[in-house]
């Protein structure tokens, strides 16, 4: 086995503990000595062990003399817990593989230095483009302070998200339904608008085979007009925080707030602000799953970095039939954002396609 | 080699022959004798041989006693062409492989009837499904007396042929345009609205890197408010008709008939109508290529067989923003029109799907 073979051993550590690590990054470790693996380690959950510190126990006293692989550059500073650099100069490591340098420019590269300094070979690059993939969501974190965004929709295949009298229940199948609920499992946060909490009453938790981790619920509510008895408010099953402005009624705040929603004053109800809002909240993945006016208030701000696409082999035709993205739209042809595809697979009897918003990350 | 390896050279020759054999099938025949192959034929252009015929030309004297296989039942009745049961019989064949039968209930299992009476020995049904795919659309217009539709649309990944202000060139890459040129290359005719004219001046020719045939060219336009100096009335590229209505005037329908163009007067304006028209004038296959309107008639009509639908890496937004299939649509989930997705392929840089509506052949 050479380097890239035991990297590949680490990140596919780190990638099974996806939804479980934010705000923090998944990372994973191996420690090789003579040939033979002697540790093995991902970061679990934020405020226990790094990759690190969980594969170098593992490995015990074989680490000393031996290369530990790592998919992200070891921290050099002292957050929850001790640098993992000095741990590797401590526990006596002659050699470190490193995908990728930490994405907080401020820091990157601190902790390679030190290894450096202490007389331990460093290679860095090893695995980069997939470790770099594997934490995108992150990276965008750390480097914009704004969350992540991904944008769903569930169209016919002309775009349809409901008939032209507005009928639109199980438009996919139950396997994209159930993919939807695996992004809302590894999401931080889940947004709608008030006309899709006053429309359908949602629950917006997840709900896989297996349990699953349920994002904090986000409503974009101006007027707060969340009806108190909807199960956003009532079900405590999650978080919900409801976005407000000023035009809501103080009354209507204190008795949500009473019952356990935070809500959450605008200075604007501008896009922007929203995602800066979150962001400082520690919000790094935000899961916009609509309605159309919503998506097109995203759309048109240039705040969407994914897009995730289900199309059903099904016709609804219609001029006044509702699409998935609505609002203003862009005028120009130019204006328009341009999709990178990166995947398009058959889900159940549905089409699934996944892309990525140009020129954002 | 045994039987299905000679009938899928068969199917091999005839699927070549695409596009310029209609109203006539598709049809390939290999002739066999010894274990070698001594004849092969297709059938090229109605009015010309079939490929039994060009196939036991090959074969010449070394066809007797040996086995022709034939990708459809060799007819029985004297059409332009002498019956081609009759000169399998003439020529000595021993064995006859059959893919499948005629499409034409009323002569099914007539020609094999013959060639079993005559003493020789007949096999059906090797390679019936790839034989029954491959002139979907002659056995369509056989059984119905109807064009096998096809509609097509090129919308963004949200589902707009156009921005909110109507903006809509080249939303799809110069692939998926190409493709859609080697649709009109296989159809005998072409299908737009009047809006299509008055807006586009399109001229719906084929224009393929080889050339290729020019499907006739059909507006439906009530009012005949076709433009007299409009490339489908000027170019003289192609056959144009033009459906009309008694809305329209006498005048203007007798300045159209004078410059060449077959102007159809509707009984009614019905879709089922207009194929009940476009079938007696044997146009075997129709490709529609909108607008949305005429797309909509279409589609709440359930006159669509196959949809081609392709998708461009971009979004556009916006509720007012047009879709592909407008018209009125379906009101209730249950009534829309069902699709079996049989393709999706990336195209360029745009996703293509080929889909069948769920019950129409």
């Amino acid at each position: 086995m050479i380097d890239s073979d035991y990297m590949k051993l680490a990140l596919d550590l780190a990638r099974n503990t996806r939804g479980q690590t934010s705000p923090n990054p998944m990372v994973g470790s191996v420690v090789v000595k003579d040939g033979a693996i002697v540790g093995m380690g991902a970061h679990l959950k934020a405020g226990e062990g790094h990759a690190e510190v969980q594969a170098l126990k593992m490995a015990g006293d074989d680490a000393r003399g031996g290369t530990i692989y790592v998919t992200l550059e070891p921290c050099s500073h002292f957050g929850k817990t001790p640098p993992c650099a000095d741990l590797i100069i401590e526990k006596g490591l002659s050699r470190v593989v490193v995908a990728t340098t930490d994405p907080n420019p401020a820091v990157a590269g601190s902790g390679i230095e030190k290894l450096k300094n202490a007389g331990i070979e460093v290679v860095v690059g090893v695995g980069r483009e997939d470790a770099d993939k594997l934490n995108e969501i992150f990276f965008h974190y750390i480097q914009t302070a704004q969350p992540f965004v991904t944008l769903k929709s569930a169209t016919t295949l002309d775009g349809k998200t409901a008939t032209v009298t507005g009928q639109s229940k199980w438009i996919t199948g139950d396997e994209a339904r159930e993919d939807v609920h695996r992004y809302r499992h590894t999401h931080d946060a889940i947004l709608v608008g008030i006309g899709t909490v006053l429309a359908d009453d949602p629950s917006l938790t997840t709900r896989l085979p297996n349990g699953g981790k349920n994002p904090i619920r986000v409503v974009l509510d101006r007027r707060l007009r969340t009806p108190i008895n909807c199960k956003l408010v009532q079900d405590r099953k999650a978080q919900t925080w409801i976005l407000t402005t000023d035009q809501a009624s103080n009354e209507k705040r204190e008795e949500l707030m009473r019952l356990g929603i935070e809500v959450i004053l605008l200075p604007d109800d501008s896009i922007e602000t929203i995602l800066h809002i979150l962001g400082s909240k520690g919000i790094t993945s935000l899961f916009v799953e609509g309605g159309a006016e919503v998506n097109g208030s995203f759309l048109k701000a240039k705040a969407v970095n994914q897009v995730i696409t289900y199309l059903a082999p099904k016709l609804f035709g219609g001029h006044s039939a509702p699409t998935a993205i609505g609002g203003q739209g862009f005028t120009e042809v130019e204006d328009a954002v341009e999709l990178e595809i990166e995947e398009i697979v058959k889900i159940g009897n549905d089409i699934k396609v996944v892309s990525r918003v140009k020129g954002s990350d």
